[in-house]
């Protein structure tokens, strides 16, 4: 069974009692009901817990791990990144959520300042999907729509997606590669952009049905046998 | 100096009187006028000239094709297409334009349907430049306006794009990737939506600086020295 | 239950005495042994049957199709080319074995050539796994040898691999892209190097655990829910 | 005129007589010597400068960097490799040659190990220009020998490469994916894999080509204008 971390900052909940109402129990709670439902093997794990939660055991013991981070990035300690990117090459899954593109692990993965354009004015996004064949989009419909989103907008500095499958339209003007997929090392990324801690977007229906897709692909569901280990040494001639 | 070919089906402009009020000398007149003030070595060349003006000589000639289409793709004859794209494979750079999307060439190079949706109704189109380090991207702004244009709008049925320079925003609520680069063989396709024949976008600077841009990046600009000549053969080990 | 349809030229080894030793029941017969021990369900077609055993209640009860052909790429009627490639536009998925690299329905989707160089001298060729967090290597050594092969040499005239699983080292100095993965339309594409008539490789372990493998990629495994149904078509605004 | 600043580490040449014999000026003016021939305003920067001779002036001022490390990539100040990786995404391209992929700068770029396999017996290499019609290949052969190198073999633990332009067959058995490019940011990057300390490698024609050939590849050559600088910030509705 495949086994999800759901990771969550969790201050904004605790703090602003505006987001308090609409995640009452954090928005890591939210994102695991509908992992749960999905017929995950679902955990959480917050920043104030010992070791942000991701001891090597936990890490050892997950297949996907999802990630959400906004005002306290700079918190993470810089050994637990570390072991978080050493587990992504190393095969697990990891789903960046929203805010967490400024995350310490997915910078280190993309190498790039992952920056981008915002707004908070609740406006309407409306999500294009523009790679149907994708596993990741798979049940969901050719366009839907969060009806209040803080906007992202282009260009957004990171590598270019090896599948862009969604790209998101908002009201205001603006564009947004909204669902990007990368490979590092052994390990599939999904970085999924909606899900602001003041708009009830994790309970959205089309939302779960993204992050339980997104969670097969980067456990690369179907896969029957371990895979090949490299060797990364000197070594004796092959032939 | 690079030598552009520009090509157009010229037909609109002969029949619609609204068609020839914005293009009175034809779509190619307009395309050429623009890669000429570029500095380019450019002639001409329509559906309705012998060979579509496509002559094996004139295409050893070009180091770039550009192509204008839309209501008549099935008249171009089947062996000038195959002389366009096997020019595309042994090098010659192509800009495939707007309604282009369903030529023949292009359809044949991509191996898709080049399907996607459209409207007709003169609404407002905003680019953005989503890969902003892309030679193509030169001297463009983040984004960009063209007031009025026929909106296409996503799923865009092509491969994935080797990179993609620029998603558009539309009014009516649809998204696009806009500029499409691709490698086929040693040639390489650049395609751009924008450019109606009922609308004058191909006199707006911005869209002449996009097209004079992915000429010199469809040329691959600055290389010196011809480039490696494969051998496809039954071959003696080279070891 | 993904269901698989072995194709196959199936000439050489009725008229080759050399061949059918190998192959004696044909080797489609052999490349389907191999996937009904992987779990699929699989059926045969080839050249001579009517409508070359591709017509459209079969392909449309197939989810996954294999093509070997080498000599008789031509007489594959240009109707069941089309069927075949509407199909895999439409989400089946297609694995093309060792010299259908030149059969009519890869080059059409590819849009190139497809040309390379190659030798049958049955020399060495190790395969490479170059990409061992990919579906397609699970279960597969880092390296693995093919003790008798043709050689394939690059320049393989193909667009460049979205991922490139395999790379192989042959014995006389050449090497090859030997395990190439495309989507085009809603359909995943895998193209996989060893295999030739004269040689036993179709009952090679390592051989047949990369088939399996790519069957399940190509089937999109795991994936829970119809993928989104893109218009074609004029729309209205969405928004 | 493309600036070309041309880093080394420089302690191997200076230690070891038998890697001073063959480059008794270091490798940097092995390299620079090329690349002024070729056209290039070059200038050298070593490890043991002030700053490693990488000042934001000089940094600033220079197109192209090319980087050479091996043994001391640790002493490399961490707040000069943010220096080298933010002009990078600023802009600045990047070759990094032979043992540079375990610098600082390039793992950072990366988001990944870099690791490889490795054997130091004097071998023969071959390297095949798999995308012939790529910029970095022009004036190449098809295939050209590097008589006595380090062998490097895959998995090579990177990104895949947005296109790869060479690959090489090792005597010994191995493959490896030779010239690879990448964009970070605005910046292009070129990972070129021949050139260890004690063969010729940097006074052969053909590498002199091939980077050449990348410093113009990297410097976006032929570009007019200046990139769209993206707003990275809180920002209205544009529409």
């Amino acid at each position: 069974m495949t086994t999800v971390t759901v990771w969550n900052e969790y201050r904004h909940e605790r703090d602003d009692p505006a987001v308090a109402e609409v995640y009452p129990d954090g928005i890591h709670a939210a994102v695991a009901e509908g992992l749960e439902a999905a017929g995950f093997d679902t955990r959480t794990a917050t920043l104030d817990d010992p070791e942000h939660g991701l001891t090597e055991g936990v890490l050892a013991d997950t297949d996907v791990l999802t990630w959400w981070g906004h005002r306290a990035h700079d918190e993470v300690a810089d050994h637990v990144v570390e072991r978080v990117t050493d587990r992504v090459l190393d095969g697990m899954g990891l789903l960046v959520l929203h805010s967490g593109h400024y995350s310490k692990p997915f910078q280190q993965l993309m190498g790039t300042s992952c920056a981008l354009k915002w707004r908070e004015s609740g406006e309407r996004e409306r999500l294009w999907t523009v790679e149907p064949g994708h596993p990741i989009a798979a049940g969901l419909p050719e366009s839907f729509v969060v009806p209040e989103a803080e906007m992202y907008g282009e260009r957004f500095d990171v590598p270019q997606p090896e599948s862009l499958v969604f790209t998101s339209w908002f009201e205001g003007g603006e564009v947004f590669r909204s669902g990007c997929c990368y490979t590092r090392g052994a390990g599939r990324i999904f970085y999924f952009r909606p899900g602001h801690e003041t708009y009830p977007i994790y309970y959205q229906d089309e939302i779960r049905q993204v992050l339980a897709n997104a969670v097969r692909w980067a456990n690369r569901e179907g896969v029957e046998g371990a895979r090949p280990t490299p060797t990364y040494a000197n070594t004796d001639p092959v032939e």
